[in-house]
């Protein structure tokens, strides 16, 4: 059975967007300090995997959101590295109010990337066994975004890669994706709608000096949905699609 | 005599840039959460400002920075509100690392703004009290930034405002002038040098929808220093000088 670890957090100002409610990216930069957290008190942090010549890369999360946290509020943070296969781990994240209600869920999905091939490799015993996950051959079909059926009928927001965008992986980190994705949707969007679901899968590396384009469509379908991708000339980088609900709340 | 508060924060990857080093712009950020800490302890948080229709604003940082904290570095900050006049209060910041030896401090220039009109007020009793500081009719006359001198010489990038750079004044949040500030910077220049000492003052808001230019220049006396500006159509928003030192360490 997996190893559980928990972490309490408070939601400060600089984590909030201006209707005081966490952000979607420092979600996302809290949930990894908590796994980091795990891997450190199990003798697996950063620093062991880089004396291997690897470290672990996001590929995949799934957003499932009742409610953001607010700021001040404390949350408690539970993760799990619940199974693995020869190739990806799979992480779960429950965020809890003080009063053990679920506020939201993330499903995750790590892989191993060698630092200099700047490929993944295979997982190794040694690196799994103390987060007690179950081991399995199974790959998972997980929901994958949705495609951009549509080019001409896109919202588009070019993105320079900023110098405090790159992470010690030497690449852009995973939140700054995020915060390309949303901010390509228009402002007054953003102000009254909240993210209910959403999966975003990571595909290339977006590094220094490069240019991305953030492209997103919204869907008529079944309330509202948006779809995303972020390009560079080179490649598609990432894909993703949320689910958002209207906000009643008013900007404070 | 002011009241000291005190508290304690780890350094996590958000926070770091690169090389495993606290940014700027996320030093600011736990700054100002102390401070908004002690503001809480004295029942003088922004819930109580607000109802008064007011706020918080920074008008001036001065650093003086020995070593910037490490990534999984525990630091404790130390600050106080030295002195007040009729306009504004001075706080100070010490950070030290775990065996109490300073690693920087920040003197910092705090005014209230008028959430309505958007221009400063004067500081009452009843908001400034609970802090202890010393009543001075004296207005300190600081170092400045220093005027860009050549304009042509200039290097020069321009930033969009995002979405996310929006705070719950309604306005940029601080930290994200450091970045436009420091991002007008080659990136060879920033990965080989840290800063020891900085005065950044800030005039004009920038809001949304708003596109700024970050403009520097590269001084050649006593060492390496630098001068900078953020500028939009409108307004000069922000000045700011650097004085660098050369870094040994390499990337990780």
């Amino acid at each position: 059975m997996s190893l559980v670890y928990k972490s309490e957090k408070t939601i400060t100002h600089y984590m909030c967007d201006r209707s005081r409610s966490l952000t979607l990216p420092m979600l996302v930069n809290l949930l990894l300090e908590v796994s980091e957290e795990q891997s450190s008190e199990l003798s697996r942090d950063e620093s062991y995997l880089k004396a291997r010549g690897v470290n672990w890369i996001i590929l995949r999360y799934e957003f499932s959101v009742s409610r953001m946290p607010n700021l001040k509020e404390t949350i408690n943070i539970e993760t799990r590295a619940s199974e693995y296969n020869k190739l990806f781990t799979y992480r779960e994240f429950v965020v809890k109010d003080s009063s053990g209600k679920v506020l939201l869920t993330v499903d995750t999905t790590f892989a191993l990337m060698d630092l200099s091939t700047r490929k993944m490799v295979r997982l190794t015993d040694e690196i799994v066994s103390p987060y007690q996950a179950t081991a399995s051959r199974r790959i998972r079909r997980s929901d994958k975004p949705k495609e951009l059926t549509d080019f001409d009928d896109c919202k588009q927001r070019t993105f320079d890669v900023r110098y405090f965008d790159i992470d010690g992986n030497g690449h852009v980190n995973n939140a700054h994706y995020i915060s390309w994705l949303l901010d390509s949707l228009p402002s007054d969007f953003l102000k009254s709608h909240e993210v209910s679901w959403g999966v975003i899968a990571f595909d290339k590396e977006v590094s220094e000096h490069q240019s991305i384009d953030s492209l997103s469509m919204r869907r008529k379908e079944r309330g509202t949905a948006t779809d995303h991708q972020i390009k560079s000339e080179a490649a598609v980088h990432c894909k993703a699609s949320f689910t958002w609900k209207k906000l009643n709340k008013e900007e404070h």
